[in-house]
């Protein structure tokens, strides 16, 4: 807010200038990003707070492109369906970032925003407050372990003969198009029923409760 | 089993080598193999089909790690968890080479064995052909996206100040330990259990089509 307006132009130059870089090598220096920029190492510092500021400079380029829209979506299940598809889409335009952001702490401001509307939805649905990390990680993982698998070959196992793996080699050939995209749905689908399940339960302890305490809230 | 049994050593170091070097480094070049090993490129290249080559020496070396003891279990669904679980175990000790395996295709012998007979597990368990190679390649995302993550921060979202995402700071701090595990563990089973699904509906189809050929059959 109170900065000048060419230092966040800056730092969307930075993030994006890094990106390009991971894409095209799988990684990134500062002074790499620097001397693409055209401008000295110590001016991208100036701007940002080390590599790993860089990275969630970086981070922000990709989430930008998701469509954080789905996330108005209701019930919670169609919200976060929708947000996932978003995600992998977005991922999986930049392969090479993946292993990257995976690893580092989130700490982008846009990208905390997104997950904190996530946190809400599944709150506000029901899950109890301690089963939303791990729903929030399981889903990434999902997410990011599809979008990395989208760059695959369409024939991952390649069997030399049908003498080598014959069972293979037949559920292979029995495996219609886009294996990446039915791999997906089948667990996303997997993924959201058992969420579904888990979320009766936290509702019906919540129920069980509220009658402890006193009867059943309003 | 033609080859001579220094070779086969040769080969075994080559890919112990490029693995170290992808898990100090995140990747890796012939030359830096051949330099570690002090021999000339030319000699790697005497022993392996070129680069792919060794990334396929280097997947034996982090399979070589699973217990594939575990596709020994029954019934299909205790096999594949344990597999799955130990799958994943292996590939966390080494989660910079997971990226590069999972986007080049799969031709290492004893890596195409392990698939063929979890493909043969399913097969035998009643799964429908087209169904096998979704079923394998969502455990698989699953399996490296989780192993990715065991490599990230205990707390993945640094959130600044609780007014920035007070849900999702709610939601941390509800946490238990280990939310990697957590969250694996759900996703794991959300997926069994989906798949439990689809063979019932695959197993019914079977027996329909018996009945309309015929009856059913013994």
């Amino acid at each position: 807010m109170g900065r000048p307006r060419k230092a966040l132009l800056d730092r969307r130059r930075i993030g994006r200038t890094a990106l390009e870089l991971v894409d095209e090598t799988g990684d990134f220096t500062v002074p790499e990003v620097a001397r693409r920029l055209g401008v000295q190492t110590a001016s991208v510092y100036h701007h940002v707070d080390g590599r790993a500021g860089v990275i969630e400079l970086l981070r922000e380029q990709v989430v930008d492109e998701l469509d954080a829209g789905t996330l108005d979506e209701r019930p919670w299940d169609v919200a976060l369906e929708a947000w996932a598809r978003s995600y992998r889409a977005a991922f999986a335009a930049h392969p090479r970032s993946i292993s990257m952001l995976m690893t580092s702490p989130v700490r982008a401001p846009r990208v905390i925003d997104q997950y904190e509307r996530v946190a809400g939805l599944l709150l506000d649905a029901g899950f109890a407050p301690e089963a939303v990390m791990p729903i929030i990680t399981g889903l990434d993982n999902i997410v990011l372990g599809s979008a990395l698998d989208m760059s695959a070959p369409e024939v991952m196992w390649v069997v030399g003969g049908e003498a080598e793996a014959p069972r293979l080699a037949a559920a292979q050939a029995a495996t219609g198009p886009a294996r990446a995209d039915q791999a997906f749905d089948l667990t996303l689908a997997g993924f959201l029923d058992h969420c579904r399940g888990l979320l009766v339960r936290d509702r019906t302890a919540a129920a069980t409760d509220g009658r402890e305490a006193g009867g059943p809230r309003s």
